[in-house]
C-alpha cells in the first residue's frame, strides 16, 4: 500500500496511533492541515516532502479541489516510484475532516488507499476534561454535530437542528462564534430547559486549555466573562457533572 | 502519576494510541478486559501483573463493584510503592465503557489518575470499511448509542428510543441481537422509510470481519441468510453508500 488517510488525533502528539505515528516516520510525502501540530511532523524523514495544504476560516489559502488534485497527483507519484504518501489531518479524517470527499477523488483515479483511524476531539477533549459522553443511568446516546453554519449551511439541506437533536449528550464542534443561536436552539428542545448543564472547552489537550461549566440559562454570560473563544468544544447534558 | 485509564482501541494493535502502548509497557499492573485482545498485553513487561477482570453478557465473572475494587486497591499499591497500574479497556473508556463509574471510584478515594483516550470502534469500524459517519452535504450529526437492552434497561429511564433520534447518522453498538426490533423502531422516524441505507459490520477490524449493507427494508433478511451474530456494529442513514 503506498497511500494512507492518517488521522493525527486531537494536538497531543502521544494520541495519535502506533500505526499512524510509523507511517509518518516513513512517509516521502506528508500533506498535512492547519489543525495538525507541527509537534507530529517533527517524527517524519529529513528527507521528507511536507506539503501545507491548510485552509483556515475567512482566509481559503487552499479549496478542496485544489487539495484533491495535490493528493492524486502525489499518490501516483507514490505508486510509480514505491514511495509512501500519508494524508494527516486532525482528529479523524472521517468526522468533519472532509476525508470522505478526498477518498472518492482516489476512488475515481483507482487509486487504493487504506484509512488510519485518529482520536477524535470531539470524545477525547472532554474526556481528558472528567466529562464521559456515556454514563450509566445518564446518558445512553451522545450526538456530534457541527456548529459551523458558515458556507456549508446553505448546502447542507439534511442538516437536522439542533432542536430536533434528542440524544442524551450532544457534543457542538466548531460552536463557540454562534453560542448564542445554538443555545436558543437547544432549548426549544422539550427535553431541556435552562438548568440543563452545559461545558466548553477551550484549546482542548493544549498546554493553555480552559474549561467553563454552566447551564443553558446562564452558559452564554459566563463565555462572554471568560473571553471563551475558538476553537472550543461544547458538551450539552448530564454528562457535563457527573463524575464531579 | 500512578494510575491510567487507557483505552485501547477496537483491536488492531495498531490502533491504540502511542501513549497508550507505552504505558502498557512500562505498568506493573495491567487489570484488563474481555474485549482487550491478548495481542497488546504481549507488550507487557515480563514480570507485569495482568489481571484479568472480564464479564460477557450472560456470566459475569466479575460485577462492576469487583472491579472497582480491584482497581482502587491496585491503585493505592501503585502509589505507595511507586508503580504504575494501567487500566485497559477495549475502545475507548468513556464510550460504553463504564470508566466514568471506576473514575467515580477513585475519586471517593482521592486517587489521583489520568485518562489516556482510545479510538471507538463506534467511528474506526465503520472507517475502515469506507464509511464516513459524516460526509459534505449528506451528514452534519451523527449519534452513536447502545442498543443492548439487556439489565441496563429498567434502569436507564432517561434512555432515547431509536425512533427518536433525529442525526443523519445513527450508529447503533450491541445492536444485532435485537436487530428487528431497531429497524422497527428507526422506522417510526419520519426521516426514514423502508429505502433508508444500513450496514452491519461483524468483527470489524478483525481477520474475519464481515460486512452486509442493505436498507431498513431488508437487512434483517441480509443479517439472517449471512448469519450476522455479535459482535456486530449497525449504520443507519445516507452515508453508508457514499463512497460507493
Amino acid at each position: 500500500m503506498n497511500v494512507f488517510l492518517v488521522g493525527a488525533g486531537p494536538g497531543d502528539e502521544g494520541l495519535i496511533t502506533v500505526k499512524g505515528l510509523d507511517l509518518i516516520k516513513k512517509a516521502d510525502i506528508i500533506i498535512y492541515d492547519d489543525l495538525v501540530g507541527k509537534n507530529l511532523l517533527k517524527y517524519s524523514k529529513e528527507d521528507a516532502e511536507l506539503i501545507y495544504v491548510g485552509k483556515r476560516k475567512g482566509k481559503h489559502s487552499h479549496k478542496q479541489e485544489e487539495i484533491n488534485n495535490i493528493l492524486v497527483e502525489k499518490a501516483k507519484d507514490a505508486i510509480a516510484n514505491n514511495k509512501i504518501v500519508v494524508r494527516l489531518k486532525g482528529g479523524d479524517s472521517f468526522i468533519f475532516g472532509r476525508g470522505g470527499e478526498e477518498v472518492l477523488e482516489l476512488k475515481k483515479h483507482n487509486i487504493d488507499y487504506e484509512m488510519v483511524p485518529g482520536i477524535t476531539s470531539s470524545i477525547a477533549v472532554p474526556e481528558v476534561s472528567d466529562i464521559p459522553l456515556t454514563h450509566r443511568k445518564v446518558a445512553t446516546s451522545f450526538t456530534v454535530v457541527t456548529g459551523h453554519e458558515a458556507e456549508d449551511k446553505k448546502e447542507n439541506e439534511k442538516q437536522v437542528k439542533l432542536s430536533e437533536l434528542n440524544a442524551n449528550t450532544i457534543v457542538i464542534l466548531m460552536g463557540i462564534t454562534n453560542l448564542e443561536n445554538h443555545v436558543m436552539e437547544l432549548l426549544k428542545n422539550q427535553n431541556r430547559t435552562v438548568d440543563t448543564p452545559v461545558a466548553i472547552i477551550m484549546n482542548g489537550t493544549r498546554p493553555d486549555q480552559k474549561i467553563i461549566k454552566g447551564n443553558l440559562g446562564n452558559i452564554v454570560n459566563i463565555a462572554k466573562e471568560n473571553n471563551i473563544a475558538p476553537p472550543g468544544i461544547i458538551v450539552v447534558g448530564d454528562v457535563v457533572n457527573v463524575l464531579e
